[in-house]
């Protein structure tokens, strides 16, 4: 069982998405989830999620960690949008290629039930927490640290939407940088 | 009936504040809610609220609007800042000193428990998606739209805090006026 692990979990994430898709969140069931993942059973599911909402949200952890980490480990006299960017070039590495048209599903599935909108709107408060108590380890005061927090999550969720539905090869690692140049240029327009 | 639902209304968000602050969120039952309220039914609960939970965020559709209307209403020549200025503005301006101590349990209430995080965040996500909209309708484009309504949000959510926990008799315009400096003054240390 233990080896199967992993693996387990990324194919209940999938087969959540596709069902969720095809036939409906609120109509989709954990049973069928797990039936779907290759035969596994609720009991598994229940290992692995709380419940058939938190299969959308399985890389919230991960994810949280990885700005944080890469926030901490950037160079000392890194500014406060270079360390967040630093945190976003460790995020959005983990995103290949293969989960381009996985994201475009899940984006679809999230922006049609107000549940899950709700959640995702926990996911990015979450995130944005994560980089700004980071930014608060590096010495970076309120409201300083909130401040650039927001500005790297808006790059990075203007540039997964953009990213998802793109047709282009361009790895979101490019297309949030290229986001987050926008939102700085934005900055001197505002007034 | 008909002349009573205003303060109906009202009389429900309170009793149910009290209630969740007293015994906590889970413990307290839609029908203890409306008995608090002044011996109202269950079925008078449900013609004003979808459920408990929505009892807490009763204020998003109107404070959506303010923040719309003003923004609406500001000056031609408004930046994108100072048109989301006046719409903070007229959005503080309905908190009156009497609603601080009832913020103040608002907020712990809502700290305590993760589904009404949730909840709060989708809030704040629709008002921000409210100031954005309204900046549009102004020929304000993205990314700077959603960026001052991050700003604008930002600073009140900052400034309400603040205000609900002080025992200084400033009002939430003030302070949120004051918040809102304080995130424009930070942009420069950005880096």
């Amino acid at each position: 069982m233990a080896r199967w692990e992993p693996n387990t979990r990324a194919r209940l994430v999938t087969a959540a998405v596709d069902l969720f898709a095809e036939q409906g969140y609120d109509a989709t069931t954990v049973s069928e989830i797990a039936e779907r993942a290759g035969g596994l059973t609720k009991m598994t599911f229940f290992r692995h999620f709380a419940d058939k909402r938190e299969v959308l949200f399985a890389g919230q952890e991960i994810h949280r960690r990885l700005l944080a980490d890469a926030i901490a480990a950037a160079p000392a006299e890194a500014t406060p949008l270079e360390a967040t960017s630093a945190g976003l070039e460790a995020l959005t590495g983990t995103f290949t290629d293969e989960r381009r048209e996985f994201s475009a599903r899940l984006l679809a599935v999230v922006a049609g039930n107000s549940e899950l909108q709700e959640r995702a709107a926990y996911k990015r408060a979450t995130l944005a927490g994560a980089i700004t108590a980071a930014l608060h380890e590096r010495g970076v005061p309120d409201p300083a640290a909130g401040l650039a927090a927001e500005l790297g999550v808006g790059a990075f969720y203007r540039a997964f939407e953009r990213w998802a539905s793109s047709a282009s090869q361009e790895t979101l690692t490019d297309v949030t940088r290229q986001a987050f140049a926008e939102l700085r240029t934005a900055l001197a327009t505002l007034g």
